[in-house]
């Protein structure tokens, strides 16, 4: 496979580092020393405080403990010295220079036959005794819309006469989302309860539980450093401003949505709750996963503040998504979970560079912590169909499950669980762990 | 004027009561005891810590300073104890018992004859002496939609055939705003730059400054004390919730709106800045300019959850709002601004308390500092447009203005100044200061 232009390799990308830590040369546990994703935890069952922390195996290695030992210099020393508090966003400020001085610090002393070795493992914690809170208090939360067949199948049931609007090539279509009801993965949801669109087009609203809940298959994107109000981000660089990736759940109760978002767009329909992932995969971790930017001949290209060599070369990543569901039933009759969706980011019809270049184009600023999604992720095949109104066609088709029972859309119980990965030959296998949540019954 | 069912009346409410600050007197100066607002302030041209203060005459009393003599007793003492910080966020978060405490407490203190007039003169700052920053730190920004004159004329523009959409008269209709980009009254507001509406149906995008670039006259509400993920505020409990109202100018770039706004709402065409007025009005002054709530019978009449006593009594306020235009030109000639919007929070067709129970119906939690917006407080008459957009039929119209020139937008150098009055017979004036903002050439 040829290097795309646009990657930037370094020493912590070399496929043949192995870690002292045994579990992270495991392709299984998708934890490797070329990966170091951060999160925020603490151990189960204690009262203490939640701290940075980054993968390694199945393993966490404390941050927190770590800068109190003071084991690195320079920019790597700065950026650590940011990893004492209950979330990221003091690193995420510090910028791209020590986000990769610190990665570089890391994947040296995780080495095998690192000096550091036994300064280091007693402060590994097992993942199996973590609990994980927000990786970011996020200031703003920002959800687009760039997967142009979820676009073209969402729009289908609510426009069938123009599926997909004039302006979905131009503009990387994006809308705010709310950022309080942000949850990390393993949070119940609780079906939201609202007025629901009326039977007939004269009819009234109804008020009740959501009928219609949905999840949608997404990736988060955390904004590192961010640009002062009026300025721009110019799309040259807009990479260096992307902390990393997270799986993101977002949530929606389709009976409200297409009640209320008329003419501003969606709202009570999905700020009940949205899930992401403990794990923030960091963008410099991501560059072996680059792919050139694609887009038909015959659509209309990115105007030129869209678009740059670096996002010709590799705007797109390739990160393999997965949707799957349990039940009540299912996991009382042990049955392993069913595959909803089966996609990749490579169906972005925009880069998530372009994301951020777009956002401030008019001067708004992005602060260190402001999270993006980047709409459901679904492809053209069935199987890549990022949510069930998708999949059941706006409720009209019932999807069989393996262990008999049927879904239009999610049950009291049901529980949904995003996974993702990048796999290439060659190269260890990066795990985005899971965004899991299950729908507890409305209360009314 | 009969009083409505609904007020909440007490001590502080006093028409006859006068302060020993000897302007807080004056009708024209517009901060009577009566009113007693919150702000962030610190003196101008200093480098002193943004703090807490309150408006008495031309004023302002320094809480900070205030709560260092520990002069009050009881949930007074912990709520000016709240007010040390550079935001109100900790006294929001008290709840009103607290907020009412503290106002029974300085309008105690502040009273002609007061014991403690030696103790606070030296703690007052005069208004022409201080700058103001933002009075919390907004984590989500909500903006509403609740002049039915305003949906009506701004639907007409965008969906000649139904400006007024179904849903309308059932859903106080909304949607998430950006934090990030909310500014206090006195910031300069860069014409935003971006993908403007193609001329044709079916033409290209251009890619420039902003052409129409407009105003919003709406009013802001601070949420205080809010709800937990989940749950639910009813309608009955609404009012406790708000903190406060002040001025709110939603600037709106109208060619990026009307491009990027489908299917998904404003997004660039509004995130570029939001500027509010530095006092925030607590929702107790208001509580002598409650109206009752109305709607004609012949239109729905809100769902169960959406009434209650308290919002058919006096969930409506009376407050005059206005918009006035300087310019280059009139400033350079001295001429006095000119009005272009004269209207009043009557107009509204929901309750504010409405809008803090439809936001959490869903289970969507509030939090202290959330800011909503009540959208264009357009009334039915032309002098009550609240937008450019309206007051030039989408720019089909040009206003004359009285110095000579013309407008259908803003233009460079063009300053739009919010005011905000409760005026009725038998009471002080209640003044809600302004919200200001001037136009800057856009940076390509």
């Amino acid at each position: 496979m040829s290097q795309p232009s646009a990657t930037h390799l370094n020493e912590t990308h070399d496929p043949s580092l192995t870690s002292w830590v045994a579990r992270a040369n495991d392709n299984e546990v998708g934890f490797p020393i070329q990966h170091l994703p951060f999160a925020i935890f603490r151990e189960q069952g204690t009262s203490q405080a939640f701290r940075p922390g980054v993968a390694i195996g199945d393993q966490i290695i404390d941050l927190a403990a770590l800068a109190s030992l003071k084991p690195f210099d320079g920019q790597a020393a700065v950026a650590l010295a940011a990893c004492t508090g209950t979330s990221l966003n003091a690193l995420m400020a510090l910028g791209d220079a020590h986000w990769s001085a610190l990665r570089l610090a890391l994947s040296r002393a995780l080495r095998k036959g690192a000096a550091m070795q036994a300064q280091l493992e007693p402060l590994l914690v097992a993942q199996t005794r973590a609990q994980y809170s927000m990786p970011a208090q996020v200031g703003d939360y920002t959800d687009f819309y760039i997967s142009i067949h979820h676009a073209t199948a969402g729009g289908k049931q609510m426009r069938p006469d123009a599926p997909l609007l004039p302006n979905y090539k131009w503009v990387p279509i994006g809308y705010h989302g709310r950022s309080s009801s942000l949850v990390v993965s393993g949070h119940d949801v609780l079906r939201p309860v609202g007025q629901l669109k009326p039977a007939t087009p004269d009819g009234d609203p109804t008020f009740g539980p959501c009928q219609r809940l949905d999840y949608e298959l997404e990736m988060g994107v955390f904004i590192g450093t961010g640009n002062p109000q009026g300025t721009r981000i110019p799309i040259e660089q807009a990479d260096k401003h992307i902390f990393g990736l997270c799986l993101l759940n977002d949530w929606s109760a389709r009976d409200i949505q297409y009640w209320e978002y008329q003419p501003l767009g969606p709202f009570l329909a999905k700020s009940f709750a949205t899930t992401i992932s403990p794990w923030i995969v960091t963008r410099e971790a991501l560059e072996p996963f680059r792919i050139p930017f694609s887009r038909p001949a015959t659509d209309p290209q990115p105007l030129p503040y869209l678009m740059s060599e670096s996002v010709k070369g590799g705007g797109f990543y390739d990160i393999h998504l997965t949707a799957q569901l349990s039940t009540d039933q299912s996991r009382k009759a042990q049955v392993a979970p069913t595959t909803l969706t089966d996609t990749n980011l490579d169906q972005a019809y925009w880069a998530i560079s372009q994301l951020v270049t777009h956002h401030t184009v008019n001067g708004c600023n992005l602060q260190p912590g402001d999270l993006f999604g980047t709409g459901t992720m679904s492809g053209p095949a069935p199987e890549q169909a990022g949510t069930f109104n998708e999949i059941s066609i706006g409720g009209k088709q019932a999807l069989q499950l393996p262990w008999g029972e049927e879904r239009k859309y999610l049950m009291d119980g049901d529980e949904i669980t995003l996974q993702g990965e990048c796999v290439k030959p060659g190269y260890p296998r990066l795990s985005f762990g899971q965004a899991s949540g299950r729908i507890l019954p409305a209360v009314i």
